[in-house]
């Protein structure tokens, strides 16, 4: 065996222990909002602090350094193996500019904070949550400073999430985004559109949620190889043959848990697409949180919501509703009704981006010093006013709604506005090469479109920065108007709107 | 600070940092039993094997021994310090004699075997399992020999799970057992006694569950700090504030469910009565399994089975079944029929103790190199009908009933034999401190009892070796008399037998 070839093994073996190691500290966080008693909040955080502190160890390994500085002046490496290299030599930079100490903090204030917010939340009190909020930021603010970039800490959160992102280039791909929407939203507004109310065709609890399992397993989630539970907020977690996917049951809105469980699924679709035997390098490791984004709201809306989907699902109901299943037609416009709500997870299509440019706002003022967080509940009720034409009467149904910043994950927001957009970039891509995808979908066959995902988006991994791989796959930079286009037509179609 | 304060400090951190590792494995294994979808069982084996070869390490870190050297030669220490430094002084040399690599290889294993070993058990394949169990065996033999027992293996996992436990030290306490015992089983099985059949009396899934949590809450089981879920086989695991618990549901017989809650809320109750703030020492963990199974089987039988549980139970069945609950009497009779049955974990108190008896022979000859793998199923048949009178039909009746060897856990069995003996010599004391503990029982009031337990079994945790601790508790050593006269007086009563 050459040296090359030892050192790169060796390497690879360095990388699969620590992505054991984490995907471990993933699991307890994943306990963390499916099962943990509430009474053990305080162990599971010493628990994730040593571990956290255990993963620190072997990712700033002195060694790993060593040898990854050895491979790369040894040169004779393969693009692949070069990719694998460069990913883990990001990471390792990473690392070992952050004290272990940090690390250990960090990982124990992510734990503590889930449940300081879930009760929060369910108390509605914000007061009492926001000193856990204001020891994430400056966990934040000092995690940015020893990765060098104190005068931009936002960035610093947005490439972790999305390789190579900033608040600059994301500003007027939103701005274009919000310059088209918020005339759309205005003239379905004043439409005498097909705002009829959905009709209540879905069950009690288990019947959603084995209608939830059917669904997804017919699109090709594996659950040989994953699981599907509750929580007080849906996610994704895990990845190779253990991806986990969680959803909740609203009251009143017997489709959420439907599109929760088909957004969690996209997530976990591009998680079991990912090579398993490749786990822990570029190559076996998803794209970033906009690409991943990309996926769950693919399959939640150009899938989920398309009237391909209702043809083949709206007589397999479970239960079938009074007067037996809806028709295909009934079923797809009361998916798509277009009408504001103050949960960012329960709105359309249209008025979704709103919510995210509000998070999106929100966030690069907090990180510019520009707000305070006592002041969030007030700015959050402004912004949702003028953006989204709804005032929340709660700070449950606002500022408090998501579980993100209670685990310290800023900079993720952006990612399902530029998941949208390039998930309508794909689409028309796709449309362009499958034009019958309409008729797979209403035979229950979602094979090809799966597999092209497969091929183009998930076979690629972390190979090229997200929106290098969409200019790869699609020809062209990530624009909005992808997004415009596909809202305008087929809301215009919904609304009759003049065109 | 004096450098034995600061010395003893660190050492305490490092235990807890230990402590907190292992109890990520352990809830690795309960979501094993729990949760892992069937495909991630390598996945798994490989994070369990990354996970103890880090617990390894820390383990077995020379600095951990210096320390240890250090604070025995400072002297100074109190009698709870010194304990606490014997005990980890104790592990530490076991951690220091296994290499790495066999340790990460024993943990892959065991996580891979429990997968099979469900398998083997749903489809009665003995052959299919065998290759597992050997491969147990051989890691279990490699063991012993790296700890310097290659010449009395089974002796090494004796004193794993009892410290102190030698199998010359239970072959004479078993022999005076099962003395007593079959006599007493053939005394029942010819009497006209009280062998009516149970009204099945309790009812769905659903509400068993319901009554299960019941109980257990009742009894003193803390769900703030806990949980109850379902797995193949019961088993009650974690420490400190999240300890979990699971049960089964057995067709046919409505009882299962109930005795397998209270038997893992009697670990439950041990686990949670150990001191939090001294977990990962000798002060805060249990005293081995031989005590651990003396606590869950003094509640399902001492307590569980008695007519002063029913007194208080038997009106708050739920549903309370055709006609109205049964009687305090009648359910007292009904859970207290003698009669012999394949399953160890369904087998009443009289004829339970023949099922470990026969664990121990055959795990004895095992050791001894006396029987080989391939002929465990006949063996286990031949012994099963000459010690309980019945043979089973399949293996999954037979020898593939039980969770234990599947991890590798070898010498455990002991422990539940033990337990019932020490559980009687317990008893014997506290009658004799509360004559009427019936009437507690009988008004839903088990404080006393579980204040004793936690006064004189839970609050010394490990600071004595398991007989010695009985010694103490009781003043007399462990002797199976009071198992034999609180058996035949029960049953004695219950099935008019002559005295």
């Amino acid at each position: 065996m050459s040296s090359t070839e030892t050192l790169y093994s060796d390497l690879i073996a360095r990388l699969r222990r620590l992505q054991a190691l984490e995907s471990v500290a993933e699991l307890l966080g994943w306990d963390d909002q499916v099962n943990l008693p509430p009474g053990a909040a305080g162990q599971r955080a010493e628990q994730q602090a040593v571990l956290a502190g255990t993963v620190h160890g072997l990712a700033a390994d002195p060694v790993l350094g060593e040898r990854m500085a050895a491979l790369t002046s040894a040169g004779g490496l393969s693009s692949d193996q070069r990719a694998v290299v460069a990913e883990a030599g990001r990471d390792f930079e990473r690392a070992t500019k952050l004290p272990a100490d940090f690390v250990r903090e960090k990982a124990a204030h992510s734990s503590r904070g889930y449940h300081a917010w879930a009760k929060a939340r369910a108390d509605s009190d914000f007061a009492g949550y926001a000193p856990i909020l204001e020891t994430h930021l400056e966990l934040a603010r000092r995690e940015a400073a020893y990765l060098g970039q104190a005068d931009n800490p936002y960035d610093c959160f947005l490439d972790l999430h999305d390789p190579g992102l900033t608040a600059a280039a994301i500003e007027p791909l939103f701005a274009e985004l919000a310059a088209g929407l918020v005339p759309l939203a205005r003239a379905i507004a004043g439409s005498a559109g097909a705002d009829a109310p959905p009709r209540a065709f879905l069950g009690s609890h288990e019947e959603q949620k084995e209608f939830c399992r059917d669904v997804t397993a017919r699109i090709g989630f594996d659950y040989n190889r994953g699981r599907l539970d509750l929580s007080l907020h849906p996610f994704c977690s895990g990845s190779g043959d253990d991806v986990r996917m969680t959803i909740r049951f609203t009251a009143g809105d017997p489709l959420s848990s439907l599109y929760s469980a088909v957004h969690e699924a996209g997530h976990g679709l591009y998680e079991q697409g990912l090579a398993p035997e490749r786990r822990g390098t570029a190559l076996g490791r998803n794209a970033g949180m906009a690409v991943h984004e990309s996926q769950s709201r693919m399959w939640e809306n150009f899938v989920g919501r398309s009237r391909g989907f209702w043809r083949f699902f709206a007589p397999r109901l479970r239960p079938p509703g009074p007067g037996g299943p809806p028709s295909a037609e009934e079923a797809y416009r009361a998916v798509n009704r277009v009408k504001p709500t103050l949960i960012r997870v329960e709105a359309d299509e249209v008025t979704y981006n709103l919510h995210i440019i509000l998070r999106f706002e929100i966030e690069s003022r907090l990180f510019r010093g520009e707000l305070a967080v006592a002041d969030l509940p007030a700015v959050w009720n402004e912004r949702s006013a003028a953006l989204i034409g709804l005032t929340p009467s709660t700070d449950r149904e606002g500022v408090l709604q998501d579980v993100h910043w209670s685990g310290g994950a800023f900079g993720y927001f952006p990612s399902y506005c530029l998941g949208n957009m390039i998930a309508a970039q794909l689409w028309e891509k796709i449309e362009g090469l499958r034009p019958d995808l309409a008729e797979d979908f209403a035979r229950g066959d979602f094979r090809w479109l799966l597999q092209w995902l497969r091929e183009n988006i998930h076979a690629a991994g972390r190979r090229h920065p997200p929106l290098e791989l969409v200019r790869r796959v699609t020809g062209r930079p990530l624009s909005p108007q992808p997004l415009l286009r596909y809202l305008g037509k087929k809301y215009g179609e919904l609304y009759r709107l003049a065109r």
